[in-house]
């Protein structure tokens, strides 16, 4: 694959934009180096930079929610991905499918939609 | 607006996700700084902090192409955004819809669409 269009940042990063290949929800924005980028393309599992704990991390591992990838997309400037999953379960530690559930509405921020599992028996402990 | 949910980074940068309202297509990622953020609710109008440039920039300020605000959420962690949009024309500078215009094809990334205007006409100068 030619990675020179691919710019990661001084970190080493660039950020993944996941998106449903099929409702095309976003789901989640997350976070890869060179290696997870290629592990990712590899395996055809989304594989990102965990920038909290500092590890390789496969969406999924843990919960069973993987996210098999159907499409690939570089930005103008190179320094954005853009992936068309498809996703097992849901993409949120919270339960719910997207990351991106809370929705402005006036002032305030409003959750929305239904949770697909619950965390604490998917994780073992309160995530949110 | 409640911003105590919205995480800036070191740089006091947030990544936000721009989606067309109505087909769902992913149209760029750029940064936003709290006063972007707060202009970009306040006119409607989608505006960001040009890493590059090192100032605000009101999306189609120059090309006409702006980005009117249908729909704002934020992640899970509060360190991504994701804007639905009206867009006018085009979101990408070099004249396709998204920016994200180059898919992976086996090894190889390839343009798609067409281009809907000519960056040398619009921004007077060479921009790909």
């Amino acid at each position: 694959m030619d990675l020179s269009v691919v710019k990661f940042d001084e970190k080493g990063l660039i950020p993944a934009v996941v998106q449903d290949a099929r409702t095309g929800e976003v789901l989640m924005l997350a976070y890869m180096n060179r290696e997870s980028l290629l592990r990712t393309l590899s395996t055809g599992r989304m594989t990102y930079w965990s920038r909290s704990r500092g590890k390789l991390w496969v969406k999924g591992e843990r919960s069973g929610n993987f996210q098999l990838v159907r499409e690939v997309r570089v930005d103008c400037d190179g320094d954005a991905l853009l992936f068309k999953v498809e996703q097992v379960g849901a993409a949120c530690h919270t339960g719910y499918r997207s990351c991106f559930y809370r929705k402005l509405e006036g002032e305030r921020w409003k959750e929305e939609g239904e949770k697909l599992f619950d965390p604490e028996a998917v994780y073992g402990e309160k995530t949110s």
